[in-house]
């Protein structure tokens, strides 16, 4: 099993709800838009697909029970800028598209950055954050560099 | 808010645990591994980082309550390949690296494929899956075919 990651699947409670969100609200682009799922490409060779949860429950297991709320579930989704101006406006454009602030953007020291969480309408979160530590090089390599 | 993933975080139940699964076991190489949190790139630009749920809870806010188990979670991570017997391939490696089968590999008419899901130590589900009409350009940008 490489190292490799191709698809963040979130099971939603509504899909027309969450591509209200990301697609009409963000203006993210569909790689794929069908009744029953949404595709967006997020990165090189990585999609978000948004799934409705009884569907993905069912692909995974049918017998066992469904599952917990978006906000109880122990992840998070992290979407980082290059300053945090660039944060708090991340953070009013979600807003705006309908999602809720979770954590309002503070300053983080440990990494020298800033950061907020927002949840999207079904309360899965997003981190926006600020960390000039972290670099992505021109070959999409990420490196951790003393801040 | 640009179209665009930055980390996937897994609030984990113990970070030793999970570290001889991704690392040990999988073979995958740390970009950061500290006592505290463990990121590894899964994607040009983006990471997957392994932290204590109670460290996830806390930053995001520590008066909620705790997070339900990762296999409660409306989620799944997938790792796409090249063919039935790669899926299969990397089920059995994953099972090696201590990871549990939680969907026996099969064939998926509805896409032309095949596909399984495993677990990782803390219950977060990995489905391994062949998708022929799923195809990554050599920019990275994925499209859908008809298959």
């Amino acid at each position: 099993m490489e190292q490799r990651l191709t698809l963040v699947t979130l099971g939603v409670q509504d899909l027309p709800t969450a591509r209200r969100f990301y697609v009409e609200g963000l203006g993210w682009e569909p790689t794929l838009d069908l009744d029953e799922v949404l595709f967006l490409q997020v990165a090189p060779g990585v999609l978000l697909a948004l799934w409705p949860a009884t569907d993905l429950r069912a692909d995974i297991d049918p017998e066992r029970p469904p599952f917990a709320a978006a906000d109880a579930a122990p992840i998070a989704l992290a979407h980082n800028v290059g300053s945090e101006a660039e944060v708090d406006e991340a953070i009013a454009n979600a807003v705006a598209a309908g999602g809720t602030v979770v954590k309002p953007a503070r300053p983080v020291p440990l990494f020298n950055g800033y950061q907020g969480y927002v949840a999207d309408p079904d309360g899965f979160r997003w981190e926006i954050a600020y960390n000039p530590g972290l670099v992505v090089g021109p070959d999409g390599r990420v490196e951790f560099t003393a801040s």
